[in-house]
């Protein structure tokens, strides 16, 4: 079948499967101290243009969310965040498995609003039993967000500044990054978001790696004793040179760009071809996230041709559907959607 | 350098890697729900004798014993094992972090003794304040443990029956249960385990596989809702069919059988080099590590030339080396090594 | 100044204080393993009809709370409540800190609704990631409720029934019950309480002792080892027979109802005096808090000479105020509640 | 039974009982946030010469020690102590379940020495494999020991050197300071200990109040928001002022003094009563808990008429017996005891 459900169906570029293939029987230093994972993690943070920043491999994006978090606050701190942000709703109360509560504001197309967050922070402390609720540590923004929606600069330092004033570390989700680094809607650049946030990290796993997430503290002596905190997660790869090699390979000659490009490209030919027989957008995605208008009748049609996520219901009548472009999408298989369709 | 420093030093044995390549760009279902998974857990559950019994696939050790012991673990119990169990030693406090105590009773050989573990627990019910301290609720042991010595069957049926005795859960660490199953020093095999174990898990990472460990709960419904368990520890990946790939090809003619058995046989040849030049074996071992002792004038020596762990240290003089063979160890690799010494 | 801001303002009733000076100096067995707390026990159970039930005694609600639902919930599981309710708006994340989500759904009068509950946990059931997100295992509620509204026995059968079709528990926190019993706004008893909750507590510091509430657990064996997660929570009093003396005389010859009848006797007389005088009830409430609608110029006037709670605001001219009996409220305060108005 | 268990067997002292009497109608204002609670702190700092010092008022010992050392560490570190540490040993894993890992060092009578601690600590930071175990981050002590025994200012001294050489908090848990205080066996202060130490607490329990710790944080601005994490681990009191009375009457006219030199000129008293009828000391103590060597005829016979604590056993003939003292023992309850022997 023909599939479009999600950003993770596939293995890894092949460049990155031939490094793995190359490395195979070297053998390497554990968890992450060898020389290639040490390459990588520089061309990481001259992309970010970070150089006394510091760079950690992950396998996965809850467990880096998890762990960067439960690093960074103090027990009495909770975790800001638009409702739909994925640490409400889709990580298993890994959060609050750690301690500490994940406090939703309503949230615009899926993204958290300065105004909001200040609003909600003036109103916080204007309460006189503030001390009887967690303090706000932290703000949590997804870029691009769960919906495919992109922070632009402007409101990425507006947050920034709302975190300043009220003394909250500001952290970045970016398992799609290289899906909204490669968007033309937001002028949000690595280097931005190194300068803006106090950890962030990149999502190899969405955006052509077999898996991993590069955690970026991009100030120096941000986090202490970050690799003891991700062993005690179960966050530390025992081989962390899988890890270094595929973000080597990503951050090698611009491979991250343009496997991003790649599927902007495809999700916008994706989009034309929805439309052009008919069909309704739910809303304008910049990103590799398309969502459209289905009706029951068209829904059950075309599920049994398409693999695609049903991501919500408008009503009795209408469902939303998700289609997924990726790094790894070609334009055979839009060939295909086109005769499918 | 020729190194002997660990088992978890090369990728995959290239059988895996190439049906990891071969799936590379087939669109897979997420989170472990995918054919291959299921037929590898299949597979996994055959080996067990334990048809009833459930797997799940995660990343690495660390990851499998903290979420295992959480999921099992009311938050008022303790987990009981030898005072050189990898969870009370190396694993960062992953056990405390989830809210238990580890209890280190004194080992024998790095194994657990039921003896030992009968009149803690007589001596724990005896004492009128138990009520004051943690519940022992589940005793952790590893196969092979952290020095390489093997349980029996006798051995663990033995620490069985004081478990049953108790209330105590069992759960077994076999993060390098390839060795264990190979050696001829123990008779212990994957259904006697299954048969006595509540838990264990099967480990990839240093027998063969790129990274996994194949958790085994053999008893029906022994953990509900696991899946959600390990999405919040950050323990679920995305891409689970990596893992499933992997185990299939382990659990598919006799792999997993054969690379422990290269690894054994590599060890003794080791040992034999040693020996035959006069070294001192510290402790004997029937699996992939071998220690020898060495004295400080030839550490300095050989460190030059060889990569291996000082483990330990006897007395100001003279050092516990650690040399560890493993699936990948060739004649080529120990001809040098003769070369060498 | 005349305060009506708590019902915690004071210390004891008087035959508390008496209980106390009359057992001090007597040698009493710690840790609530005492007989009066056996005594005190037993008259608890009687009340609630439910002779195979469990009652432990700790000091707090918030600590109350926090151990009772970490004592009963597994790590995937979650609490749900109503938006108002105390463990999510007022308990500085302690739920969190024990590492479970707290799910707030809207609630109707400070209460929750089983409709609401119902459509939520089918929606729930619906999505078929569900397994990526925490597994609602219990329900909260507050009765009174944090605005002093009252479930009634068919609200309460209602959501008991939407919990065991779903498999929650059902948990109620009963910091002010004496004001929820005395009111005729609710046919709830303290048999229906314990037939339908799977563990609540009675309010000893809200209601007539100096501190202490009575964790009731009406079916047997219904958290094992619950004496040894006290102990871990930091909720064990060493001289438990503090606690044991309050309960004893507020269950004996109906004194805890007694108390309950004094606070909501004042409650009525406090509100016709605001009522006399012009002054607008923000919202009825059937208990000891009374809620009215002040302008900022009433505010200004009355905070120099009264205390009460600014509990919220209305808009920019308007603020809600409460004011709250108690079982020590007499006749002389409220006569001078007259004149200061 | 005449009952030399515990020194937490009797209630408050009278004049706290009396002032508690006397506040008993006031309102006051909750949370600890009152004039009594603010005057006692300020007299609690004065007796330490710690004027920019922070005081809490907690309810009990496992309590204070579980939120203090969640409030200083982070995740990745691990409270160092002497094995036979209360912390360790009998309250019930509450530093596990915090997240931390307690490591208990062998102590020398019931005294963690700086010896120890500095040879553990250079063995800890010599092994390359530290990072994956939990870092030492806060040595706790205990003064008096849980058997009774004292640090002198040197001991103090030197265990502060080592934590200050390996960046270490010191904590000190004092739920027997007064009997440590009133000692002639060691030279120890309250401004030394307020002087060394990061935080401590100054028990009430087992020390004339009815129940209540004092948690100090010598140092400004030391442990921010503990307010919040007091009430995030139930451990903040509504009525706080309930604490704020007692320990403003324990440190009015030296009362705390007092009570502790009676405690300890009743134990040597009663030393003397037991060595004078043959009985064998087990160990010198210098502090209100006295040990004992009974044979397991004396034990059963003594049993039947004395309340008193089976410590341990030697040998299957011979146990060791506890008999404490506390501020409450009179002459009267001696003579008894000399006619009872």
């Amino acid at each position: 079948m023909l599939r479009f459900d999600s950003d993770y169906m596939e293995g890894a570029h092949p460049a990155i499967l031939a490094r793995l293939d190359e490395n195979n029987l070297c053998k390497m230093t554990g968890y992450g101290e060898d020389e290639i994972c040490t390459a990588a993690k520089e061309k990481i943070l001259a992309a970010c243009d970070a150089p006394d920043g510091e760079v950690h491999f992950l396998v996965g994006g809850t467990q880096a969310n998890a762990t960067v978090i439960t690093a960074l606050l103090r027990p009495y701190q909770a975790v800001v965040c638009a409702d739909s942000a994925h640490i409400h709703t889709h990580e298993a109360g890994a959060v609050e498995a750690g301690g500490h509560k994940v406090i939703g504001l309503p949230g615009k197309d899926g993204l958290l609003d300065a105004d909001t967050l200040d609003a909600y922070l003036a109103r916080f402390y204007d309460d006189p039993t503030y001390m009887h609720t967690p303090i706000p540590g932290m703000v949590f923004v997804s870029h691009p967000s769960e919906t495919g929606t992109l922070y632009t600069r402007e409101k990425l330092e507006a947050i920034k500044a709302v975190c300043v004033r009220y003394g909250l570390l500001l952290y970045l989700d970016g398992a799609r990054m290289a899906y909204g680094l490669a968007s033309e809607a937001s002028d949000l650049t690595l280097p931005d978001i190194a300068r803006l946030c106090d950890a962030f990290y990149i999502g190899g796993t969405k955006c052509g790696a077999l898996f991993g997430e590069a955690v970026v503290f991009p100030k120096k002596d941000a986090c202490p004793h970050f690799f003891t905190t991700m062993k005690q997660r179960g966050a530390l790869l025992a081989k962390g040179w899988l890890l270094g090699v595929q973000f080597d390979a990503l951050f090698t000659d611009g491979l991250y760009g343009r496997l991003g490009e790649n599927a902007l490209r495809k999700a916008r030919r994706l989009r034309d071809i929805f439309l052009a027989r008919g069909y309704t957008l739910y809303a304008e995605s910049p990103t590799n996230q398309q969502f459209f208008v289905l009706t029951n009748a068209q829904h059950r049609a075309l599920s049994e041709k398409l693999g695609y996520v049903q991501f919500g219901r408008i009503d009795d009548e209408r469902i939303i559907a998700r289609f997924v472009t990726s790094w790894a999408t070609t334009d055979e298989q839009l060939d295909e959607l086109e005769r499918v369709l």
